[in-house]
Formats: C-alpha cells, structure tokens, sequence
C-alpha cells in the first residue's frame, strides 16, 4: 500500500465523460488499497473564460478580486470529480484550498505555496476517503484566496504530495512521458523510464512543456517522486495499475536512477533571435548596464556568451531572446549605446537553440566533442555554445533544426531500445 | 446617510455590459453617502449549467458536493463587480459567505441562514468600503459551502441586510415593482407604491413571481424593508436615487401604511384541478388519511374546502392540485379508496384560482360579497371559496381568468390612480 497524490490537467476533465475517465484511474488505484489525493484543474477553456471577464470589466483589476473569480474553476472540477467518485462507490470529499487549508504568501495571482496542514485528509485516509483537491489556489495571509498563477495546479500538486508524505505524484496529462527527444521530428525518439528532476529541469525549460518548472523545482526541493503519465490511455489497461512499473516516467532524485546515461535527452528550442555587441567597453558593470534595460522591459534573454577580451578593454557580447522580441531588445540596446559604448549591434533572428542534456556528463569527458563532431558532419555551422554541469547548448541556424535533434539523438545512442 | 444592501438577480448580472450598469446603481447610491453592500446571484444561466453538470455526473449526487459546485457561479460575478467597482474609482471588496462568515444550518443544498456576522463589513463601511458579497451561499457547521437552495439570492440578502441592519433591502430586479394584478392581462394594472408583508406573501405564493416568498417571511420577522425596483432602468434618470420615494415597491410592516387600501391587488394561479371526494366518511383521522398519501408523493395540494356534514356520518371534500399532477394524484386516491371509503371521485382540470388580496379586509365587512356579486354579473361561476384573514380565493373555469381578473380589479376601485 502506498500512499499516492494523482493529478490531471485542464483537458483530462474538460467534460463528464472525461471526468468519468478520470475517476476510473483514481478508482483503480483505491481498488489496489491506496491512500489517495487527486489534485484537478478547471475544466479547459474556464479559466480563459473567467481572465477573459475580468480583463473585461477592466484591464488593470485588482489581484485578490481577479483570484477570487479565477479560483472558482477548480471548485467546479473538485465538486464533480468527488460526485463521480461516490457514483462508483468510492468515499470521496472535494476539498478547496482554504479549507485543508494550503497556505500561501500573499503574491495575489501568483502565490508561492508556505505550508499545507494534510493532518485531516490523513485521517481520512484511514477511514477510506479519497480527497479530492482544488488545484491552482490556496489561502493567503489575508483570508482570501490566492491562486499560484497560470498552469500552478502541478505546483499545488506537488506541494500536496510533500505536504501528505506522498510516495509518488503522478501528472495525468496528455502525453504520455518524457521522450528522449520531440518524436515529432525523430520517430525513433523513446520514453524514458527515468530522468532526474536536474535534468528535467533543463528540459522544462528548453521546451518540453511536460511539467511547469516550479513544480519540479519543488518535487526537487521536497525529494516529491514525479511520475508523468497519459489520463486518456483505457484506466483498465494491463499494467496501468502496476505500482513499481507504470507506463510512463519517474521524475527522481538521480540517486534513483541506478544505470544513469551520460546523455538523456536532446530539447530545442525554436525562434530565438541573437544578438552580438561588437567591441563592448570591458570594464566592471557592462553586463548589468545591458541587460538590466532588457529584464525591466520583460524581454527574456538565454544564452549568454562573452569571451574573454584579447587585450582586457573590449570584449565581444552575445546572447538570445525570442525572436518576437527582437525589435523591441534592438531598440532598446540602441537607445543605451551611449552609456554601454559598444561599437557595433548584429542581430539575427530565426535561430534555433539544440540542447544537449544529462546528469552523466558530470563524470564523462569528451560529450561536447561528440556534439561538435556529429553536427560538423552534416555541415552543420555553429553560431554559440554555453554549457553547465548537465547541459550544452548549440546555437544554430532554424532550417537545421531537425537534421541537428536527429543527429544529436543518433551521436548519443539515443535511438537504441 | 442610510445603510443600504442591493441585490441583483442573474439576468442583471448576465454578462460584463450588464455588470457595468449595476455598478452604476451601486454608485449613484455611494455617491449619495449611503453605506452599501451589495449582495450577486450567478450570471442567469450559468447555475442551471452547473446544476445539469452535477446530474450528469451523477443523477443522485452528494448535497455537500453539489453545494461545492453550484456556489461557484456567485463567487464570479461578485469579483467581477468589485474589479468593476474599483475600475469606477470606488473602494470596494467581494465576500464569499465562508468569508463573513453567513453561517448557515447543515441542510445542504437548501440550507437556513442562522447568524451573519456583519462586525467587519459594518467597520470597512466607516472606511467607505463597499462589500460585494456572494449570494446564496454560506458556511455550514461542518466548515463546508451550503447554499440555499435555487433563488437563494433574495434571501440570503435579506438575512444581510438583517445582519447589517441596514435601512431597506433593495431587490433589483427584472419588474420594476408590484402591481395590483397582472398588467398583460389588465392594462391599468398600477405598480403600489406600498404592499403589507403579509399581502406580500399571499401574492408571491399565488404566481405574482417577483420575490421569494421565503425572503419575504426572512423580511417580516426581521422587520427588513425591502424595496423591489428595476435593474435595467437608466440608473441615472432622475428620482432613481431619491431615497425617500424611488420608483418600485415596498414591502413593509403594514404599520408603516398610513392609508391602508381595503384591497391591494388581485392575483390569479392558472392550471388548477380541482378534485372532489363525494360522500367521505365524517370520522377523524379522514383528512390526514386523503392528504398524507398526496403529500408523501409530492403532490402539491392547495386550496382545501370541506364543509360540515348535514348528518353527521358522510361530507363532501373538494381540493385542488396543480393540472399536472391529477393524473397521479388520482391515482393514489383511487388505490387508498378501500380505506378513506369515499363514494365517488370526481375531477375537473383547466381551472383558475383567482384571490383578492388586501390587509384591509381584517376590519371591513362585505369584502367577499363584492366579489361574488361582480362575477356574478359577469356570468362567472364560481366552484369554490377558501378565505383567510386577508384573501379570498375563488376557483373558477380556466376560459373566464382575464374576465374575472379585469372584473374583480374594477370591483375594488383598483383601476384608479
């Protein structure tokens, strides 16, 4: 017996037939003895319904009250999921989230989760219940309810696992794991069984869009075992209900992964646009005077990369934002020349980021090589590369973007079962 | 200064264009230095949604989670009249009833309110706060949402303003008052600027439809003033903030009706049936024997006449129930004849209830045989009488309703101004 927190997104409850599919899956888990929470999401489309509105009413709205009105999504979800539940004969309650209570800080409309009292489901737990849990929303220091922001329903999901002493957090979603890479552009591409949250992190953040980062960072933090899954595979299928083995993948401390591989997956990520200062002032400060303009205008930028200077008074300075920002960063830099005396701006859209990813690399030499080597021989020019412990990334030209995903995915040995 | 509570059904809620022109109300009367809070339904059609989603998922569902979801739908509206509020320059903040709290028995589904505590409002109203609050719903004892059942609204903001004691309740609305009948089917029909509780109650149980009758027995015994106007007037237009004499009706103590009318208003319910036991044996226990059955089944029965026996052993019981029903009521009836031991059953569907209603009649004679006589001169037949202190109804044949309605209103000098 386990003790499990489940669950699943906007489209896995988008209506009652899918609603029913979902209480299938948590039924499954309670037949096999189970202690289980399920966190759930709006129905999709009702909270693009209910931003909509406010954002009607007026543009500039107040936080709380724009909480107050987005929160009832989930209410709506738990409410229905807990009716399924008992039609099937399941002890279910729906819980929302000033009522565990999940307490948060008081950041209106995107609150970070402070503590979650799980006593009284654990109790309830022992009487057979099954919670069923507001995702997305807790209360503030206010009295008032306060939602985690866009997307924050993995994030209350984790938080609850970490709060119940969860043994694994299973993401119901609409993939069914993590691939080694986009299958889209390498069919070859498989799941993986397990990957480590570092990993994943980079992944997330590269655009593998599983999981929000802030609810693997906190599954990190909390040693929370993710595991990601399909909601809309048959509940019933042989093997679903395996407790050690399920279909899908284990987001774990890397103590976990027994027989780690040096690279784990390749992400990219598409339209990034890049931007090179020529014969930048090398002096303290530089970096700060540019890209702080850039982050006080909302403009993300990614890959940084400054060489050393050759004589220790101008350097060379690059890096990427999206390309949708592109016009926006270039005005703003040309409006700072003065102040960060660089002598000349080019700037390039329509690039692609390859990410090279694995918790392997720390202990391996000779992965960059590897890299460098495969995509030189198919021509492949190189624009930048950054690295860190578990991660190089390649700056490259769009149009070779998945001529470089399969190549990396084939250099790594990827591609083998 | 008065202390002022507002309330808004669904149809004046129904979307961000109709939600501006309640802010509008609600301002002209902040910006006649009132204090006012203002109580929301859900946006009209959105609770039925709700309401068909729980049935769906389960046609025999939880109370306390059907309570979770359907509460939703006023928690939105309230923040989306705050965000709107605010957006005009006023200080204003929605409740949900767990928030304030509106405590509430633990009937779920149709709970009682049984104390709102109004300290924190009443305190933001000396900081020129105006309170949104969610309407049909409270807190039940078991820390859980309970609403009050369909139409709640009404009520919970008359246990509000009872709560806030505030100087009158104004019920907005899609009339703009309370008529002496009917105005589709007499034209001179005239909104009364002034209706007893108790003639309230008559005419709202009789299909006058403008308020609950629950929220007006919750007035009565508070002593809550409550005032029933138009929504969808200009909420500007002159005399629409004149306190002391606003366009719509009021529902008071009949103290406060300095000149009392004999009769205040005809009202009418269509589609009775009338059912007659002939020859019931006169025993006690023998109407309890009829109507316990009826009442076990949901049959709603009404009007009741039973008129003293000329020997003693055998009397004649007439009732009726709404059309739709006879079918089953008759039913019921013909299956327990063995032991009620009537002679014969006899029943007639398409009649009409016609009542006249005034406070008045409690000290005036000949009231009733007004009424006979006018209809009589009409060539009406009436079937039935039932009386009460303040009504006379009359049961008659559904063809002659708009008659008997423009005659009776005619009768009691109603038609003029």
């Amino acid at each position: 017996m386990a003790r499990l927190v489940l669950k699943f997104g906007g489209t896995s409850v988008a209506d009652i037939d899918r609603i029913r599919r979902v209480a299938r899956h948590v039924k499954r888990e309670v037949d096999a003895g189970h202690e289980v929470a399920v966190v759930v999401s709006a129905m999709s489309g009702k909270t693009n319904e209910l931003v909509e509105w406010c954002r009607q009413a007026s543009p500039m709205h107040d936080a709380r009250e724009y909480d107050a009105v987005v929160a009832s999504g989930e209410l709506v979800t738990a409410g229905l999921l807990a009716i399924t539940l008992q039609a099937m004969g399941i002890n279910a309650r729906s819980w929302a989230g000033w009522q565990i209570p999940i307490r948060t800080d008081g950041q209106h409309g995107a609150a970070r989760i402070e503590a979650i009292d799980g006593a009284e489901i654990v109790r309830r737990f022992s009487e057979g219940q099954v919670a069923v849990i507001a995702g997305f929303q807790g209360l503030a220091p206010d009295n008032r309810v306060a939602t985690l922001g866009r997307g924050g329903s993995d994030t209350s999901a984790v938080a609850v696992a970490a709060g119940l002493q969860a043994d694994r957090c299973d993401i119901y979603t609409d993939v069914d794991g993590v691939y080694t890479t986009d299958p889209r552009i390498e069919p070859k591409a498989r799941r993986m069984r397990k990957v480590a949250f570092e990993e994943m992190l980079e992944m997330a953040s590269l655009g593998a869009k599983v999981l929000q980062v802030r609810s693997v960072e906190l599954a990190m933090v909390h040693r929370v075992r993710l595991f990601v899954r399909s909601s809309f595979e048959d509940p019933d299928a042989p093997g679903m209900g395996d407790f050690l083995n399920p279909p899908g993948t284990l987001i774990c401390d890397e103590d976990e992964i027994v027989e780690a591989q040096v690279v784990t997956g390749i992400a990219y990520s598409k339209d990034e646009a890049q931007i090179s200062l020529r014969r930048v002032e090398d002096r303290p400060g530089v970096a700060a005077a540019i890209f702080a303009p850039l982050a006080d205008s909302g403009v993300n930028v990614d890959m940084i990369v400054q060489n050393v200077s050759e004589d220790g008074t101008r350097t060379d300075m690059t890096f990427t934002v999206p390309a949708g920002d592109l016009g926006k960063a270039n005005a703003l830099l040309e409006k700072a020349k003065p102040e960060m005396r660089f002598e000349l701006m080019q700037s390039e859209p329509g690039l692609t980021k390859v990410s090279v990813i694995g918790i392997g690399m720390r202990s391996h030499t000779g992965v960059a090589a590897t890299a460098f080597k495969a995509l030189a021989n198919r021509g492949i020019n190189i624009r930048a590369i950054t690295t860190s412990e578990i991660k190089i990334s390649i700056l490259i030209d769009g149009e070779f973007t998945e001529l470089a995903v399969r190549t990396l995915h084939s250099a790594y040995g990827l591609d083998k079962a």
